[in-house]
């Protein structure tokens, strides 16, 4: 019998005791804890060779990927990143020039983000393996929950066919993040990793759906080319709606603030796309709407453990 | 080439940014960090198959030790563990019950020592292996560095032949340390996990060495068996020096300190061995004392990058 990433996790964190410093516990883009006042946010994530990166794929990108993926979750809780450890697990006859410059990939993501990499540990696996721990800070930490029938859903940048080189170089949206929790109007955000179809269903609940607009997807040009290139393979609106690791922010708002958000964050980063691509519904699921009418959709993302 | 854990975090961490939040980064047992006025202590630990433990390992020791290893390092600081993040690496095949109960020693240790279990994820890797981050509190934390020429170096427990069983269920000295804050005695202070000989070094200096008196190592009766049972591997002293996963702690305090810490601990924690070993020089380097006379020590303990 094998077991979905979701569906273990739901097994294994379903009843963990916890006291009330902990405002968020599993099931969010980062934990939640009352810290002396502050809100704390903690995060771990990790990435493997084979998985998330090749053996080939140039060392500084892999550094720089392990930490950028964490900092995309602190970004959907509008928090600011502080502080890191790193635990590499290399291979024994792995060059250490190699191990450096992965180093390297990181520590610049880190100076260019202000966070302190406090520690860590090298361990021996045979697969090159890097789990990145991060605490940060959110005043008004903007939760997956809190989704509203009737909300409009916006997405940033595009969707789609990131394994050709945006899931190595992509930027985590936090200083958009802080603007959107500044407006105090967004009800819920989470960060695309997993792909869209999956990553939507973590705002909704079992009373709330979400029907999107197909012609509003923006989808990455890659996703485009690629699906022109391989006509047996996915179609750009599959790929946009169940590629992983575009490490986009897909939030709510009421439909009453859906224009004043997009203007505002046209005006204030008019280089990052923000799209409008459906809204929140009182019927469960994922529903698409295109020229023809309204069907469900059943198609999930990526799964880890359905990859291996 | 090939390089040895300590050589490999040294060049990785020589030189990272950090900013006046970071009062203590890599080299101790813990990252300590000013969040809010408080001293937060910020830890990674991982644990991986047929590193440290086998594959026939009872599941809940395995999820026990992982958890229990982060919390040792916990202790070595004097803080008090709060909240843990835990990572999975699972073989794709592997059955969910056995999933189930690592996890489910996990939660008991950590129901034991109050801490709250707060997230993780899961990934696929091809060995078991989990990773710990937790995060803790400490008032006075004790340092790895402040130890001086005189001091007196005191071990807990006893030492050598882990492997046996202890490396299992070891109890983290998380109360023992913090008595030992409460005493405001304690210059420096470590807990063993890589052998004496390895980590005792971390708490000299360039000018400071250590001369420790092989009658009174405290050597655990595995090691001795062991010894006795296989007259061609390492004595029972070596043992004690050099053997890993030990999970005592390891202090100095000034020479007219010492028998009343000793004293005090005896009456506070009758049940628990604590031993004065030797003393701090200004002798660089591990000098062994025995009837014979002092001889230098040039043997180290556990290096996992070499364990592969």
């Amino acid at each position: 019998m094998r077991l979905n990433e979701t569906e273990l996790i739901r097994r294994l964190t379903c009843d963990l005791p916890r006291d009330s410093s902990v405002l968020t516990g599993p099931g969010d883009d980062c934990a939640v804890l009352d810290w002396s006042g502050s809100n704390l946010l903690f995060k771990t994530d990790a990435i493997v060779e084979g998985v998330h990166f090749e053996r080939n794929t140039p060392p500084e990108a892999i550094g720089r990927k392990a930490l950028a993926r964490a900092l995309s979750d602190i970004a959907a809780m509008a928090g600011t990143p502080t502080h890191a450890l790193v635990t590499l697990g290399v291979h024994a006859d792995m060059q250490p020039d190699l191990i450096e410059a992965v180093y390297q990939g990181l520590r610049d993501c880190a100076l260019e983000h202000r966070v302190n990499i406090v520690g860590g540990e090298t361990t021996t696996l045979p697969q090159l393996t890097l789990s990145v721990s991060l605490i940060g800070e959110a005043t008004n930490p903007i939760l997956r929950t809190g989704s509203k029938s009737g909300d409009a859903i916006f997405v940033s940048g595009e969707l789609g066919g990131s394994l050709a080189g945006h899931h190595l170089d992509f930027t985590p949206r936090i200083k958009e993040a802080h603007w959107l929790a500044n407006q105090d109007k967004v009800h819920a955000m989470i960060d695309l990793s997993d792909g869209l179809a999956t990553d939507l269903r973590h705002l909704l609940t079992d009373q709330t759906g979400a029907e999107l607009l197909t012609r509003a997807l923006p989808i990455r040009r890659a996703a485009k080319e690629r699906a022109r290139d391989n006509p047996s393979g996915k179609t750009a609106l599959l790929a946009a709606l169940t590629d992983g690791e575009d490490y986009e922010l897909l939030f709510t708002v009421a439909p009453n603030d859906a224009v004043s958000v997009l203007d505002g964050w046209k005006s204030v980063f008019p280089e990052t796309p923000l799209h409008c691509i459906g809204k929140i519904t009182d019927q469960p699921g994922i529903a698409l709407r295109d020229d023809k009418g309204v069907k469900p959709l059943t198609l999930h993302g990526y799964d880890h453990l359905k990859q291996s």
